[in-house]
């Protein structure tokens, strides 16, 4: 299995285009050490098939062109992309599909609920549809793997859902909402390819525990990183919601996720999804030193990993 | 007047992420002599002032990033961009809207048919929303100046609308486009700060002649380069459509843009929004030394004018 992070960042990415926050000043003016990072996005493919994009990030574009292997290579017009999977209807995992929205067949995996939040209030993802074929939506189901690989070749990796708590979208309606499955909102998703194993999670709400049994049996998991601090927004006068209260497990404290996930079996544990506020970006703050020191990694954009 | 372009090519961008035609393919490997070049995107302000967005591409958080004097000042968010003038609800013009989501209030400008789209269809840019004040959007009139300058300041510049003729993006449903304004679809934007005067005009359909004493009576007016031949994308075997069937006058042939703006006035006249499959792209192509021996200029990203 081939892993590809091509994105590493939160929503925003590092440095944020309104952002002075130290971090975002210090990188800018080259004051701390620090890599750029656009938002998170991880490619996947059993080794030699196609790719599979975990969400479609805002920076796809970006990412697609300063990556080589997913250049095209037949004339006029193809891809080596087969399907996007998307872990939930927010901003920074859907807009890459209007990246995308060139002429070009793949295949979009979603739950029923995020393919409902598309098709019913955002129009704009029919864009989608001008490809002959068009774009080919498949469901995600709940509790059960399903096949990713290329159609008609019987090989290619499968990959499972796992509830990571958290809801949909603020900007959804609340029509729409009150009809929704909650558990289908936000998902981390399990890739096999029968021998090694690796889990994406970007988003830890803290509800539930499953994820834990599915990172630790991995070889290799990227997990929520977003932020150090549970009121890291407050403290940093950007925001009044703690981290928790909007989806995300802060990685110090109590109950954070360094301790709830100290002890990780064989796992290889990356965080990805880091917010530009995040003082693990700098590579000499404390913070950076703790997490390594722990055994973590930390993702920053163009790194490979084989499995 | 301060005019910088940030991208100059057409929806895709140049290379395009599936596109392996001549130019893209010719691009990646060194072959031709040419500039990469990221989706049409262009900023204006009065000097000394504010920036004005005209429209928000897909590309913007990057074009934003490579473009210093765009960077924020204050800690710990702010921003110089006061607005973004949208010219059509194409998802190469409303797209960028999604990267600037980041709890920032600005004002947008749009007709009232383009902001139907968007809120009635489109719950996505909602988002926009979360921003303390909220971003406020105000309507584009028909014929008439309208102010964009900074509120309360008194200066800035002045704009007006010129119909450019198209339709409504094929994603608008049946039944909103039915309610729609056909002259609020594509709009050319004119700028004046009382002295010189800019017009922005990337998609010519070639329907109505008024764009012309607009363009003509400007210093500066950036025009509709995307196609130089009708049948471009058929012959390249990407589109079964001509150039002007998806809203654009090609550059070359009988009643093609050289043809009918060969006589500009004062104008100087620069093309943009150029599509991948564009020879002009090439350096050394005829078609490119044709257009400079015209006297256009062709529009490439990050380049300053001062009028």
């Amino acid at each position: 299995m081939d892993v590809k992070v091509l994105g590493s960042a939160a929503g925003g990415g590092f440095p944020q285009w309104n952002c002075a926050c130290q971090n975002c000043q210090g990188l800018r003016s080259g004051q701390i050490r620090s890599k750029a990072r656009t938002q998170a996005q991880v490619a996947v493919r059993d080794s030699g098939s196609a790719w599979l994009l975990l969400n479609a990030s805002p920076d796809l574009r970006e990412q697609i062109l300063s990556t080589p292997e997913l250049a095209p290579v037949h004339f006029p017009r193809s891809t080596g992309i087969s399907s996007v999977i998307l872990t939930s209807a927010e901003v920074d995992s859907v807009v890459g599909l209007l990246h995308l929205r060139e002429f070009q067949p793949f295949r979009v995996f979603a739950t029923p609920s995020v393919k409902r939040i598309l098709f019913e209030e955002n129009r704009i993802f029919r864009v989608l549809e001008r490809a002959k074929p068009p774009v080919i939506w498949e469901d995600i189901p709940q509790e059960s793997w399903f096949s990713v690989g290329s159609a008609g070749n019987g090989n290619g990796l499968r990959c499972r859902a796992v509830n990571l708590g958290g809801g949909h979208p603020d900007y959804v309606s609340d029509a729409l909402r009150s009809s929704l499955l909650p558990e289908e909102a936000v998902i981390g998703l399990v890739f096999t390819d029968g021998k090694k194993q690796m889990m994406y999670a970007p988003s830890l709400s803290g509800q539930g525990d499953e994820w834990k049994t599915w990172a630790r049996s991995s070889e290799l998991c990227f997990l929520d990183g977003t932020f150090w601090n549970d009121r890291e927004l407050i403290d940093a006068g950007i925001g009044s919601k703690t981290a928790r209260e909007i989806g995300h497990i802060p990685l110090s404290g109590r109950n954070g996720l360094l301790e709830q996930f100290n002890d990780a079996g064989k796992a290889r544990r990356v965080l990805i999804h880091l917010n530009n506020t995040n003082p693990v970006l700098d590579e000499d703050s404390d913070q950076h030193r703790d997490v390594r020191n722990r055994g973590w990694e930390i993702a920053y954009d163009a790194t490979d990993f084989n499995l």
